[in-house]
């Protein structure tokens, strides 16, 4: 395929004019920030779980939207990221959402292989806060995943670990 | 109550020492941005409908545990967020979670009156963006929600729209 076969962010995305537009219009309008950037949620489009939260740039969302496979923005990588590239666990797109002022997109999404988060597990998000009443149990931090899905040293090697203190 | 009967940031909140304990451990040590804040996303505890991403700072996280009502940090009006407060639609925590390392926090809750979005619908993510195959049928936006779950102007009245172009 051509470069000029793609679509292009210029067709895809329209011009914010209006509140009314961007909020009750069907034009796909969406704001990035001053770094470029959109936030993204993605679920699992079965169980609803959070599996992840990352960001788009343009051309992730372009992408993502041209192939119905999610890509991302690596802001430690500082490159495109198409999200199982590396460990196989690709993140079909079942159904792409986007909100009221066009400035979030959420992704439900199936996973080849069950796992999304870069330590093992299922979810990024696999311990729970207790927080109100729930606090008289304990304040320290529930696992609620006990088992990883897959073993990150044998999927990524030794790549650097995109955690930053 | 006093000033001081209320928990600290310092009480709740460790330092990060470290990757295994950020992402391994049992201690909340929330990553807060370079402004101070912390991405939350927030789902319907029943549904898993993705409701609203909005931000926390320190304050808005600490009282949210306390509380166990989800308090936000308002960019735009500048202060603390409860949410509900002005409409009334106050989100009751049934699980908080936070991420592998530490800088997002998802937030299952339960919506007094059932809507979360200042335009009027149940969820501030009421339209779907066509992906892949699906824009065989158009590119529109289509809405996923038909009808308003409340009258903005009767909620909110004259108060400026939060959206900004």
């Amino acid at each position: 395929m051509t470069e000029s076969a793609s679509p292009s962010a210029d067709q895809l995305f329209s011009a914010r004019v209006s509140i009314e537009q961007v909020e009750e219009g069907t034009e796909l309008a969406p704001k990035f920030d001053d770094k470029g950037f959109i936030p993204c949620v993605t679920t699992d489009h079965a169980s609803g779980e959070l599996l992840m939260v990352a960001v788009m740039n343009r051309e992730a969302l372009e992408k993502t939207i041209a192939t119905g496979e999610a890509h991302y923005y690596s802001r430690s990588r500082q490159c495109l990221w198409h999200k199982g590239a590396t460990s196989g666990l690709v993140q079909k797109v079942v159904e792409m959402r986007i909100d009221d002022d066009q400035d979030c997109v959420w992704l439900r999404v199936e996973v080849a292989g069950g796992a999304s988060c870069h330590v093992g597990y299922r979810s990024c998000f696999y311990r729970k806060v207790p927080v109100g009443d729930q606090r008289a149990a304990g304040t320290a931090l529930e696992f609620l995943e006990t088992e990883k899905a897959f073993d990150p040293k044998a999927v990524y090697g030794d790549a650097p670990n995109p955690t930053q203190l």
